[in-house]
């Protein structure tokens, strides 16, 4: 198969992590005879630094002529600290998911049950979770209208949705239930919020079309509570964008680390395949992030983007071995580790690719 | 003391816990020789059947005239399977809010070491916790402006900030943390939201006033994670309406259940104590709902609402003695409570009361 990707490493750890995606990437054209080519492109801080824009045009061009991405992270303290601040890194993100129409992000919660012990959550809670979340992605409060007052003293972001947005990916996550254990939730605050109602409205819609599927709503309060107090009631959770971005987060305790998680952005045209951690200003550089996150998100890619079933088994099957001979990063490490088996990223990655 | 106190049972288990809290009420006063005095009046669901008006203005007129409101819930499920329902109970809960001018809710995570067990998240990592939140109340994408496009498809809310409503609820966070560890960890989403970035600018501001308070801030989808892995790591956290309501409920599974947490609105006026739990319609009427959640806020009403310490301190101490003698609500009996000793809403209320 002939694929052209590229990749985005962006800033803080995620130029880290992504050398050990890509090398995977490698060794999979490598031995299953695939003819990968790849390109490489600025986003976020970094892409401010050199070009004082955090999406450069031609990081969107070659994005949009790309068959797929891997992504890092973006962010810097800088930022954080300085909330006046008019270019963020973030805006390179937000415009890249709008402008190449990613408006579905799939984060499955994938537990590995050598993980078990290193979650917060007691084992016997999570044993048997398996959740996929569709989280909306180009809409909501992340897009819609921001003001600030000429004084200063009063901001707003306006909460917006459109049908046409809840239908399109409802029926992506209402498709995907289908082939897994026909259950839905669908997360949102219709209690109190107008595009909350719009949101439920629509699902219910769609709902229709698909009887066999066992459709809930569950307000975000109670959801983000029986997340924690009871994952194995779950199996496809559909929400909106910010919502999405809290709860999948949270979910991350189930698979014991944010560092275990990926996620693939599809929609319109090409795929987005990411870590859902973020930039980890604090342990930039040290050799200390988990790169299995970023091995994780380019078997998204290979599945999801490419179809490629089998390559992208090989490396869950690879990361799962890894695993099970007790080798940890330091955020999956627990008490039972061998402490001569926690790794830093370079020496995990590379026994990935072994 | 003499005291005028409003009772609004409300919906679905409202009445059944509210009448525990307010026997609790009773008993204090006769103990400690108050005058208390009672009214009641309507909310929700209850209030709607009866006026068409989910606040009737007799409510909110004896609330006015109060010295403490004791609330139970508002909610049920007719609304929420038809989001099209124009005049809906929570309505009834937001507008009280805002008349009274109910800014801060305080929302203390009080851990009794009897319930431990009773969590999902393993007691190692729970053991020490001692959170107190600060849910800015009567701001934000709750009462921002809403809209709904003529043909239906399109549907909107504004998240909407004041400088001077972020200025308030900041300095009562600071205020309390300088009665606690001095830690106080402000939740937002400065990364993308315009609002979120005048919370942050606001509270920066503030914190110059506090020198001694150690001051983070956290984005909201951090801190739903960081919740779970190490709540130790918090003392306050001072949050937005929708980010407290999600993080609220997530911490109640610290706690053990939602059945343990009260709640302590306060601001311009009179102050409004209820549970942090909904109306839970599945189990209403059924003797099974936990009242502590409701005597907890009775003590709440006697320490912030009238300053009475003893006397609040004396509730938990009961409710302490209870657990500790195994007795346990079905929400917070693990496998390993005798089964004799589960008991209903009632009984749970008697044993309080001796
Ligand atoms: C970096 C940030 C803008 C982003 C988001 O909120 O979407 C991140 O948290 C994520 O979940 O991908
Ligand atoms: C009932 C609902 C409107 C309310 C809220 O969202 O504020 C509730 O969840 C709460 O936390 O008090």
């Amino acid at each position: 198969m002939k694929k052209n990707i590229l990749v985005i490493p962006g800033d803080g750890i995620g130029p880290e992590v992504t050398t050990w995606g890509k090398a995977v990437l490698e060794q999979i054209a490598k031995g299953f005879g695939h003819d990968f080519s790849y390109d490489e492109a600025l986003m976020g801080h970094a892409a401010i630094e050199a070009t004082g824009n955090p999406l450069p045009d031609e990081t969107l061009e070659k994005a949009k002529k790309s068959d797929a991405i891997l992504f890092g992270a973006v962010g810097h303290a800088k930022y954080d600290n300085d909330p006046s601040l008019k270019v963020r890194p973030e805006q390179g993100l937000l415009k890249i998911r709008k402008e190449l129409g990613l408006y579905a992000n799939l984060r499955p919660i994938l537990l590995f049950d050598e993980l078990l012990n290193a979650s917060s959550i007691k084992p016997a809670i999570l044993k048997g979770t398996d959740i996929l979340f569709f989280r909306e992605l180009t809409g909501d409060v992340y897009f819609g209208e921001k003001t600030r007052s000429e004084d200063k003293n009063t901001a707003s972001d306006l909460m917006i949705y459109h049908r046409y947005e809840v239908e399109r990916i409802a029926r992506k996550a209402f498709e995907a239930a289908m082939q897994r254990r026909k259950r839905l939730c669908s997360v949102d605050k219709a209690n109190v919020l107008e595009s909350s109602r719009l949101w439920r409205e629509t699902v219910q819609q769609v709902a229709k079309e698909y009887p066999e599927v066992q459709t809930d709503h569950m307000f975000i309060d109670n959801a983000a509570m029986q997340l924690i107090k009871d994952p194995k009631q779950f199996d496809v959770v559909l929400t909106a964008n910010l919502f999405g971005d809290i709860l999948t987060d949270e979910a991350s305790q189930i698979a014991g680390s944010m560092g275990m998680l990926a996620s693939a952005s599809v929609g319109e045209s090409t795929g987005f395949f990411e870590p859902i951690h973020g930039s980890a200003h604090d342990i930039t550089g040290k050799n200390l992030a988990n790169p299995l996150a970023s091995i994780l998100s380019v078997s998204l890619m290979l599945e999801i983007g490419f179809g490629l079933k089998d390559e992208a088994k090989i490396i869950i099957d690879a990361v799962d071995q890894v695993l099970k001979e007790g080798f940890r990063t330091n955020d999956i490490a627990d008490d039972t580790t061998n402490p001569y088996k926690v790794l830093g990223t370079k020496e995990m990655g590379q026994l990935v690719l072994k």
